[in-house]
């Protein structure tokens, strides 16, 4: 289909038949949209949330918009794409070499991809490379490598599988000497809620390497593996390593142990539970699927962290435990006062309009004079007492800002890092980028020198993610 | 609009009433895509290149495709995106400080952008980063600030107006205390074609950094713009030499210096000009716009460059003056050789598919028994040769592993490493992405070892682009 062949869109999207505004709209009139909108309102229901509050009044249209985005897959063809996209082009002759269309080994690597994890429905990124070699004299389109992959990347997946299924569909669509894919997969990893105060040990991300091989690559050992990883490494990416055995109980952090017991998971929201998956049905998944079958818990569990409440009654038995919480010694003059910074504290949070995951770190300015220092290990409860709850950015950074002002006095910045799943998802697609908020309380909103010498503490974060 | 604030398609595919599959036939009707396929037929002759043949077969539809998608940004209003996407938030008290929904400056840093030079029509590359102060007690969806960048992004640009453009849009559909807009912009820099060998000091890209301010970011001597420019300051993006002047002059390097008249240029082919001014008028242009009067010219110059005659008759020159360009004393024996590598040629290509740029290295590795060393000029001058015409990437590998197998013996290794700028326009927006093709002759194709060493010579290329 050209549709799929040249753009970049919702398919079903084509099939309106309104004017050029018609979308939200036709989006509302989808009985599937429907259906997840529904569900998404008792999901937010089951966190005790107003769902008529300005904040999440659109949040199931958004959810469920995003998720059928995020899944467009399923109504996608291999066939339709790769169609119309393969060229005659010359290879050398048998025994002279291995070049153009017969043989010369074609790769295009770190084409960037989003996916959801089948397990938990929590999205991932993936850094995807790609090899083929041509036979009978032909060569697919460049993009359509790119295009394929994306494909099953907008479906709910795993690793493993991804990487075979972008494979074989490139092999049988193109019908090549072989297909080599390796996948660079991140999966945000959300510290318990059981550990409320942050192990310093804890590991944002699970990475795993994958790899997949037919044709001449369908032998690990074969000499075009080498050729394959040795274009790979001088991109920095080495993938020697890739594991390849089924890796699903250490790959998805909401995975049970294999003593766990699936059942027992999550039983105790069985509302939420019919919700998620009926959110599966409507993306056209089939929740009886074997990997399918906790997810709905798995998600619910991870979902009740964000729950208002708990958080409320965990901070509140926090608090009377600790008697360094309270306001310092009630000095407000700190005219002396020199500027103190903490950084780097780490946080995780749920975007309030897309239930989408945004983590990144937090820094802390002070004044000193009069302040008799707190632990970090205070300051990064508080942050992570904000995030665990419904949020956007800006809020998160005001109420931090207020939280560490009551215990450090008036004078306190608050600048908040982030990286945003909504926005690399929906179509956004934007990977590299990353957002900022500050807050400036007392002396640093009224005195820029003081703002700069805070902003200047801060480290250099050059790279998104992981 | 619906469709805006939430998806990433081409707004008029919205107005199909067709099925799924229309796309392409869709296309194919409007008069404006008939229009700039019959102008691309045009630029095609021109070049003295068979319309019919496999592969420029349906570039015509494809560049068409190309160039409305990348233009899309004519058909959308700022209005529709912001609107529904603005959110209450609270702020602080007057006189205790600034944060969330008022005066908390927030950032969105590292926006992947992709538009057209509107001097010449080739694509450039922006690093967008925007920031706003908020203010009344509202803030806006964050990815709206991408969304935004991009409608003015996918038109023809230059960097200070599409800066500017966007700094107005957000304040206008936000009204904040102030909108900050820092663009980073990278702009192809073919060689010209007069100089047939590469200057070695040839800069491949030209740089530009550009920046507009409303409001509270108006003044440039602002103490806002110290907040923002010290959030971008730790990712790594050095903005305080922002050039806000006219610079159109030193950025476009198609763009005539003052002393030459634009009158001049292309007048050597009219019909082409003519196809070029009908391609602005399609996508919804105005061709008499100030900016735009000498474009259909400069592109038609620019696109003559890839003229195969032209090339062949240089080449022709070139190599009856260089005694060295000869198969060397015809010993084929090179058991006993030695692998050697010359590493990290520019080229510069065209895409045939889609008319769009493609440029990047090629390494060579020979066997050096019997085969006295040739300089790099003369390799560089090869590759040149067979980048200046309509290529694809595969091709290019192996003409250049042919031509060199006539000069070095017939045991030849070329690798070519390339980013496509038809990886990140037409909606594909793989910015970081880069290909490999490897063509391997005599030894290399049978020796996995010989491939193996010649890989590991290959620098480490970690960075795409500039």
């Amino acid at each position: 289909m050209g549709a799929l062949e040249e753009g970049h869109f919702n398919v079903k999207l084509e099939k309106s038949s309104g004017g050029g505004c018609a979308e939200l709209s036709l989006e509302e009139q989808q009985p599937d949209t429907v259906a997840i909108e529904d569900a998404v309102k008792v999901l937010l229901q089951g966190l005790d949330e107003d769902v008529n509050r300005e904040g999440l009044k659109k949040t199931p249209l958004r959810v469920a918009k995003a998720l059928r985005e995020g899944t467009r897959g399923y109504g996608q063809k291999v066939k339709d794409i790769v169609q119309g996209a393969l060229f005659p082009e010359a290879g050398l002759d048998a025994g002279v070499g291995c070049a153009g269309g017969a043989g010369g080994l074609v790769v295009v690597r770190d084409l960037d991809l989003f996916s959801y994890c089948e397990s938990c429905l929590l999205p991932f990124q993936v850094k995807c490379h790609v090899g083929y070699a041509p036979s009978g004299q032909r060569v697919v389109g460049l993009s359509k490598l790119s295009r394929v992959a994306d494909v099953f990347a907008k479906r709910l997946q795993d690793p493993q599988r991804l990487a075979e299924e972008v494979c074989s569909a490139l092999q049988q669509g193109i019908k090549p000497a072989g297909v080599a894919v390796v996948l660079q997969c991140l999966h945000i990893n959300f510290p318990k809620l059981e550990s409320f105060f942050l192990d310093p040990n804890h590991q944002g991300w699970v990475k795993v390497v994958v790899s997949s091989g037919s044709g001449v690559f369908e032998d690990k050992e074969a000499d075009v593996w080498v050729d394959f990883l040795g274009l790979l490494k001088f991109r920095g990416i080495d993938a020697e390593k890739s594991c390849t055995t089924d890796f699903a109980e250490c790959w998805c952090p909401s995975r049970p142990s294999s003593s766990d017991k699936i059942s027992k998971l999550g039983s105790a929201h069985p509302d939420m539970a019919t919700a998620v998956t009926s959110i599966l049905k409507s993306l056209g998944e089939d929740p009886a699927r074997k990997e399918l079958i906790g997810t709905p818990s798995r998600f619910v569990k991870w979902l009740m962290n964000f729950k208002n409440a708990n958080l409320e009654m965990k901070l509140n038995g926090f608090v009377c435990g600790r008697p360094d919480f309270s306001t310092p010694n009630g000095d407000s003059n700190h005219d002396e006062g020199q500027i103190n910074s903490e950084l780097s504290f780490s946080f995780w949070s749920l975007c309030e309009h897309h239930l989408l995951p945004f983590h990144g770190v937090v820094h802390i300015g002070y004044f000193s004079a009069g302040v008799h220092p707190i632990g970090r290990a205070l300051l990064q409860s508080l942050v992570h007492f904000h995030g665990f709850k419904l949020q956007v950015q800006e809020r998160l950074t005001r109420q931090i800002a207020e939280s560490v002002s009551s215990v450090l006095g008036e004078d306190v910045m608050v600048v908040v890092e982030a990286n945003h799943t909504c926005m690399i998802s929906r179509g956004i697609e934007k990977f590299g980028s990353s957002t900022a908020t500050i807050a400036a309380l007392g002396r640093f909103s009224t005195d820029p020198i003081a703002r700069a010498k805070f902003l200047q503490c801060i480290p250099s974060t050059m790279t998104s993610g992981g």
